[in-house]
């Protein structure tokens, strides 16, 4: 027997759910509504739009065969009705009846389904400062928005711009304005580093580094007061409690949160924050009435809290989950470990699973492994490193979480896809240790970087490393008015440490080659900590065990080594 | 208390184990014997030491910061004794001694153990064929080979060359030997394909096409049954049933096998096929006595079978678990899943579990997922086409295997690994279709091409997709000759299927566009089967639903479609 489906939302789990539902009940009267014209667009394209990479905004409208994906197309090619400006007004549940008003004609009426689906997605936040409603500040809230801001950079209206928010768009926003574009651009962040609540500090500082190599100015801990605008209502500068900076644009990125006024309105529960409650089979509260993608409350696999995970990719799968259930089909979807990644000029940045400071806050027995191995053989051409971070529980040796910053290639993607399917099962660090990385030069080394993080991690529980934190020893660096209780082990080759030695002087800077430990370490200070350094922390390892071995049991190993420093950067390295 | 332990065999698993073991039990006694004098090295890489990628034979002894790994390097920086140069004649398990041969004096001695391990490694077969053991004929044995190998081909003595065996060293080497020095090089292969038993044969076809299209004649089912020399015992040409191919250098890589001779003779337990048993600690039948590397039997996790795995990223593994267990640690390694991956000039092969062709063999309800989605968002640059096919049982809807075939970058790995990780934790079609993997559009498309294929799987299990496979397509158009029931619906553009329409005509080619199929389909025949062919077999799958739906039951879906078709070539292609 025929049914007729509604679905409200046409962007990217809406359409997915209805094309799969027509291959899973062709008879069914299918029918998506939307209040913009502009719907099944791919939205998370939209940076790679305004920077020219994609050269139309209809790219990201057209299918992998070129089509546009509009009204005509999803009723020629995929037997679905699509009514673009139109909004749903509400929910009749007793009725199953939706009340829809036409945007162009302001007519209203009532669209009967049998089951309902609500992909009614995301909406930007918008900083409720002074000026936030100027002409120039946009937020990243649809295709129209990308279109106006391109037009805008394209008729050179453009000189300087300010990004509020250094979240995963913010940055990739930044990098669209000035990498084409060349616009003096300025990103602002509140909290303390980039990329909050998803990656740990030192990946964060590595990204701002190197955002500030491309000319970006990233000001962290520092809020938008203000946004200033001249005689014409147009935006000329952001102000904030340390600055002004002049801008002809603003974005403001500032994080989305769940369209679910629908839902709430017709009595369906709804996270305090604004997540529709859904099941595995993401059915609402009413059995009748399903709810996927943005505006959705998704389970947390690591923490088990229900938590928001806004992305396309997760999006279109729940969306194909909830045509099969609709259809009949038992089909299922527990959670996410929250996999994230990202290009941000030659970097990219990824991370599964939590971070070590949400792990803190979540009550685990949290730690963490650094390394900065090589991303494949280290022979073969073009090899890179990569400095992963694992994050585990020392009880359960759980593995709670990976982050991975690279050159911008797939190899941190290798890593955490991989990571990510082992922590959604509980994996331990055992696990890792062993998983099976398909091997040859050109795409690993032999240890892969994933297994070498997780020897890391062993060696961290089992109590035979002993390290020190990269934001201790910073700190340390940067406190040069007192005299210290610690002085730096450097065993790297004698040309790499010559030029700290001479800046740092002999008491502060030791330096003994690494193969010639074994036959000097009577030379070794027995009165301070010695901080052992290297480029990634493999070798300062195995001093540091050599060093216990025979008595000095004074030692730290700096994980991530010198591949860190250098890539988080520091005023007091050489030249 | 310490104790003494012996390692034989020192390039990958026994030098990790030793330095492993060493920072463990520092005060243990640890030597290495091996009977060659170059130690430590990265075999793997030879191919790419042979093409010029590698410059120097040193970097694949080197460590990553540049330190070349030989006796003084591991006494000084390892604490590890490395006696080069000497032989292991045979293992007394009651006197707890090894006999041993210096090769440079002729001296014989007796060292003591508390623990063995055996990391004795492979060797590879000889084809006792005429002419094996000519002047210019080489196997891929060790690293003197390799450098012979490149200081004949630098004092220009090779201007042809043939390839015997179509594995993966056979087809890094005939890259390696054609990409850089441009020598004629013909591969042979003795199967009917490329990579026999690690792929299925469409991907060994679509590696036939990428090699010939780089000028390497690619014979297989094709066995080399004489070497031909000169009067002075130089390699002038190699024999086979269909030809004689003129060689000034033949390699040899038609496969290894386990180095267990010593094993055997010490009465451990050996497999026929000569892999040394172990156990999960990787104990042979001696629990003093370890063993690990390419001379082991491992378990393959989707048969349960032994197998044999020599890599040398498996051998890292392994060594590491061997120090840990000696030293006392329980640790396991429970075996494999056989992930492959290799680059083959501009594209990039790799597989993981097993392939359809063992699956059927092994009694497995088995079936095959092919389809070829783009490695990331369509609309962002550098995207393109990546061919999977995902191998499972549709009684238990277990995934039994994962093949890839791309464009050399890291974008099949991401999926292999993912897959491999899945795989050996008994994952379902359903774990692949909900796998979370990390997205942003210069990484994957939303529905990643690893959710993509368990799609397809699930569609197959389903019933709802009904496919014919592209041998049994591929084998009609090559039959011409007589009438054939069946017709090709071609839904792609018009502008790609008009050559095709034109060349075979309207009777055997029917072209109707997909968005227009919803319209036209009475035009459709209904005495002859449709073979419905788009690009991947995405688009074919919806047309077929729909066609089912109104009555029309005689269709096949070419999974895979013309992205398959074109990477394997076909000679009634148009122009």
């Amino acid at each position: 027997m025929s049914k007729k489906i509604v679905i409200i939302g046409g962007v990217a789990a809406g359409p997915k759910a209805a094309c799969r539902l027509k291959r899973l009940q062709p008879d069914w009267d299918i029918t998506v509504i939307d209040q913009d014209n502009l719907i099944s667009y791919g939205g998370c394209g939209i940076p790679y739009y305004v920077c020219g990479d994609v050269s139309d905004e209809q790219e990201l409208r057209s299918t992998s065969f070129h089509m546009l994906r509009d009204e005509s197309f999803f009723a020629n090619a995929k037997g679905v009705t699509v009514m673009t400006r139109t909004r749903a007004l509400g929910i009749d549940r007793r009725a199953r009846t939706v009340r829809i008003e036409n945007l162009d004609s302001g007519e209203k009426s009532d669209i009967a389904y049998d089951k309902l689906m609500l992909s009614t997605g995301a909406q930007p936040f918008v900083l409720p400062i002074p000026g936030a409603d100027l002409d120039g500040v946009f937020t990243i809230s649809d295709l129209h928005k990308a279109i106006e801001i391109k037009e805008r950079i394209a008729h050179g209206r453009v000189g300087k711009a300010v990004v509020i928010g250094g979240g995963a768009i913010g940055v990739e926003m930044a990098e669209a304005l000035t990498d084409l574009w060349g616009i003096e651009t300025t990103l602002l962040e509140f909290m303390p580093q980039l990329l909050p609540r998803i990656v740990d500090w030192p990946f964060a500082a590595m990204l701002k580094a190197h955002l500030e190599e491309k000319n970006i100015p990233v000001h962290t801990d520092e809020s938008a007061t203000e946004i200033v605008g001249n005689d014409d209502g147009v935006v000329v500068a952001v102000k904030t409690a340390r600055r002004t900076i002049d801008a002809d644009m603003v974005i403001m990125a500032v994080g989305v949160r769940p369209r679910s006024e629908l839902a709430a309105e017709a009595g369906l529960l709804v996270e305090p924050w604004g997540g529709i409650v859904v099941n595995h089979r993401l059915q609402t509260s009413d059995p009748d009435i399903y709810a996927a993608g943005d505006c959705i409350a998704s389970t947390n696999l690591v923490t088990g809290k229900k938590t928001f995970a806004p992305l396309g990719s997760l999006a279109n799968r729940e969306g194909r989950i909830v045509a099969d259930n609709m259809a009949g089909r038992v089909s299922t979807f527990n959670g996410v470990v929250g996999s994230f990644i990202m290009k941000a000029f030659d970097r990219c940045i990824g991370a599964t699973g939590i971070s070590y400071e949400t792990a803190v806050a979540e009550g685990f027995d949290a730690d963490y492994a650094l390394t900065a191995p090589s991303d494949r053989a280290h022979f073969f051409p073009g090899e890179a490193i990569v400095v992963f971070q694992m994050v585990f529980d020392r009880g359960t040796r759980k593995v709670l979480g990976l982050q991975g910053f690279g050159v911008m290639n797939d190899s941190v993607s290798v890593r955490i896809d991989t990571a990510a399917a082992l922590i959604a099962r509980g994996a331990t660090i055992d696990d890792f240790a062993t998983v099976e990385m398909a091997y040859a030069p050109p795409f690993s080394a032999a240890i892969d970087s994933l297994n070498a993080v997780a020897f890391v991690a062993d060696n961290l529980c089992a109590g035979l490393l002993h390290k020190v934190g990269m934001d201790r020893f910073l700190a340390w660096m940067d406190d040069s008015s007192r005299e210290q209780d610690w002085v730096v082990l450097d065993i790297r080759h004698p040309k790499e440490t010559a030029p700290f030695v001479e800046k740092f002087g002999r008491d502060k800077w030791v330096a003994v080659p690494y193969p010639e430990i074994r036959s000097r370490y009577q030379e070794l200070p027995d009165d301070k900590t010695m901080i052992i350094l290297c480029d990634a922390g493999t070798r300062s390892f195995e001093v540091q065990v050599f060093l216990r071995h025979i008595g000095k049991k004074n030692t730290l190993v700096l994980s991530g080594g010198f591949n860190v420093i250098r890539r988080i950067g520091a005023d007091w390295l050489p030249r």
